[in-house]
């Protein structure tokens, strides 16, 4: 077992309606609907939208609840008791798979204050099937596969959302790409499409190119003419991303990147994405041309280990770039904040952004790149994943329980080969949906 | 005449070479070149191009010099002596009309860093005739007619340029026009399209709107499909305004602002250009929607009277905008400074935006307004105008000498006026350009 093995085991939590469990799986045969509605979504919706089950099947949903802030052990799988009911406007949705972000990372260690405090499920997106509507609901009907974005709370198997928090899936879209592209992709587009105004012949720096929103942004800047893409990552992810688009790798680990851009293009560039805060954002700026845009949307500088760092936080916050008008308009330059948790009053804004991500993604000109599955089970070694910038692409999360058939008799040796190396994610020998990318080995 | 008659007088300078004269007219009649380049450009230019004038015919030619930082005073007419030669890649101009610009109004009190120190010729841009090309100078021909944008030094009756910093006048435009041009609408173009990335059904706060820049900015935004144009100005402006296409005039100086378009527009707008800084800079931030754009391209706020107010600059300084990348984040904006006369290295970034703009010139789309003109011998009264702000569109500087005809017989009777309201500009009853507005009354 991985050191964060801590969110298999249940745990109480005052506030919130739950059955506490020890070790024992909740019992999937026990639920009315099938485990696979996309294959037939409209009859397991139908049965799903049966009314008062017998009382003696009380329905129970699996959920991800952060149980205080600090290491990925803070996240618990609770088994919680009783159907949510979609109020006016809302719609209950059967989760089949979550989105992983790097907010939640920050939620975890308390540095994300559009988190709730705990205990509250954390989670920005996911893709399932519409089980019930609320009244009013118009556009929505039970049966629809959905992406759903969401301030937070998408880590459970079923959510109670804004019906205009979910956005219609195409046909062929599986749930895991469902589930990675809402926040990357908003995140991405909105970043170079409308701060960025993103033309031909531009050069973009896109930080953490392998990671969720670099993988998105690589995508969306090829959507443009001739548009040269310097990405950061660590060497061993340069081939993927040369693959997925990024003109010039350069590893940040090894080398100055400041140094490495200018070489290539000595006036600089035309656009930053800044995940990083703290000092480089500076050098973003000082990185671009007149007429240039730095678009911050993060401080992953702050996240240097499982629990909040001070000192990373301390350093971060005194490096924090901040700049005045006259500064700005002597460089002709442009310096912008985005953060998609600050937007969730935005519906029609975000309802447009989506229309044209999926757009692009029916010209197959965009396509979520997953790193790996976990079950909920495995919720620690997911975020580690992330957290240690080990992943190439989206880190899914499934609510479905973790299948454990060879457990009886290598049980022993499985144990042995978990201390040595972190927990595999799931290779998906399910059916129903295809992966779209093996994970890979750390 | 008015209190700000000195700069017709003319003055030393040390390190120009020039020609001191007192109170007496330059000849007119002693330069070989026409006053009409446009009736007969290749003709006239040949003329002009034709070397060594026998040596009784000294060229010279009338140049407006800032001899010291200070009041309208201190801009004086000069007479020089001598034909500047175009060196490689340059060409010589025979200026036909000048813009006077906030940029020149700043630098005459010593608070624009891209003038030079004193004795300088100001003026950012021009209109007029090519008549002679430097070596290497292979798209462009003596005849030609050209808008000249340049750091400094336009405000002469020739002036030698990088070629690369003339564009060509389409057939039709006049000088005046063509010296209208360039500041504004480069800034206005830039700000509002390529910062402010401006869309359909936006809104745009444009403050001073019936400046240069404001006229500029609100054509320009009707150039893009229903966009709601808020603009200031004083209420004697508004019906000028109104019909140039400002949707909604604020008389910024009997109401705040900030309430009407509150009251208009609860959510804000999308694109605030602020051409006031202090504390209008953050009044702007404030009056953004998420994802709006502020841009701040000046400090008219500083200039409150002809000579350098060290209280206003104070008080604006302290006022000034600054923000750091948290707060940018939290907001979901964008804070973009521009200022073109720091662009003045971007060659090819401003053609291209000279050639968009040419096209809407010729589709209509765009057209200067001309709000008066003024003999160099004028420059003061030119200058307190704008600086007053008193002029509709743009305040235009005439190289050609002021004519005197009725002064014989009516000598008298014109001094006792000119005590009683501020020199008029003049009438234009000159048949070379037809004149595309009348110039207002104070």
């Amino acid at each position: 077992m991985s050191g964060e093995d801590a969110p298999a085991q249940q745990q109480k939590a005052e506030d919130q309606k739950q059955e506490t469990k020890t070790s024992e799986e909740p019992k999937a045969e026990s639920k009315p609907e099938s485990k696979s509605p996309a294959d037939a979504p409209a009859a397991s919706a139908a049965a799903a939208a049966a009314e008062n089950p017998p009382q003696e099947e009380v329905f129970t949903y699996r959920s991800l609840v952060l149980s205080g802030h600090g290491g990925y052990d803070k996240v618990k799988l609770q088994v919680k008791k009783g159907k949510p009911t979609p109020k006016n406007g809302e719609v209950l949705v059967r989760v089949m798979a979550c989105g992983l972000n790097f907010a939640d990372l920050l939620g975890r260690q308390g540095l994300y204050d559009r988190l709730p405090s705990p205990p509250v499920t954390p989670g920005m997106e996911c893709a399932g099937v519409i089980e019930a509507v609320g009244e009013e609901v118009t556009d929505r009907k039970v049966g629809d596969r959905v992406m759903v974005l969401n301030r937070f709370g998408m880590w459970q198997e079923v959510v109670v959302v804004l019906a205009n928090h979910t956005f219609l899936m195409p046909e062929g879209m599986s749930f895991q790409d469902g589930a990675a592209l809402p926040v990357n992709y908003i995140t991405a587009y909105m970043m170079l499409f409308d701060f960025g105004n993103l033309r031909p012949n531009q050069s973009v720096l896109v930080h953490m190119a392998a990671g969720g929103v670099g993988i998105a942004a690589t995508q969306l800047c090829h959507a443009v003419q001739d548009v040269t893409v310097f990405g950061t990552a660590s060497a061993s992810k340069h081939e993927a991303i040369s693959e997925g688009g990024v003109t010039h790798p350069i590893d940040y680990r090894t080398r100055d990147y400041v140094d490495e851009i200018r070489k290539i293009s000595p006036k600089g560039l035309d656009i930053v994405l800044d995940p990083l805060g703290g000092s480089d954002t500076q050098k973003g700026f000082n990185l671009l041309k007149p007429m240039g845009k730095l678009i911050t949307y993060g401080a992953a500088n702050i996240l240097t280990g499982q629990r909040k760092n001070i000192l990373a936080l301390a350093k971060t916050w005194y490096n924090q770039f901040s700049i005045n008008a006259l500064s700005l308009m002597h460089a002709n330059k442009s310096v912008c904040g985005f953060h998609l948790g600050y937007l969730d009053g935005e519906f029609e804004l975000v309802s447009q952004v989506v229309a044209k991500l999926l757009e692009l993604y029916g010209q197959g000109k965009i396509k979520p790149k997953v790193d790996s599955t976990w079950h909920f089970e495995q919720v620690g070694d997911a975020m580690r994943r992330m957290q240690e910038r080990n992943n190439i692409g989206k880190v899914i999360l499934l609510p479905e329980p973790k299948k454990e058939e060879p457990k009886k008799e290598e049980d022993k040796k499985e144990e042995d080969k978990k201390e040595e190396k972190k927990e595999e994610p799931e290779k998906e020998e399910t059916k129903k949906e295809e992966k779209p990318e093996e994970p890979k080995e750390e």
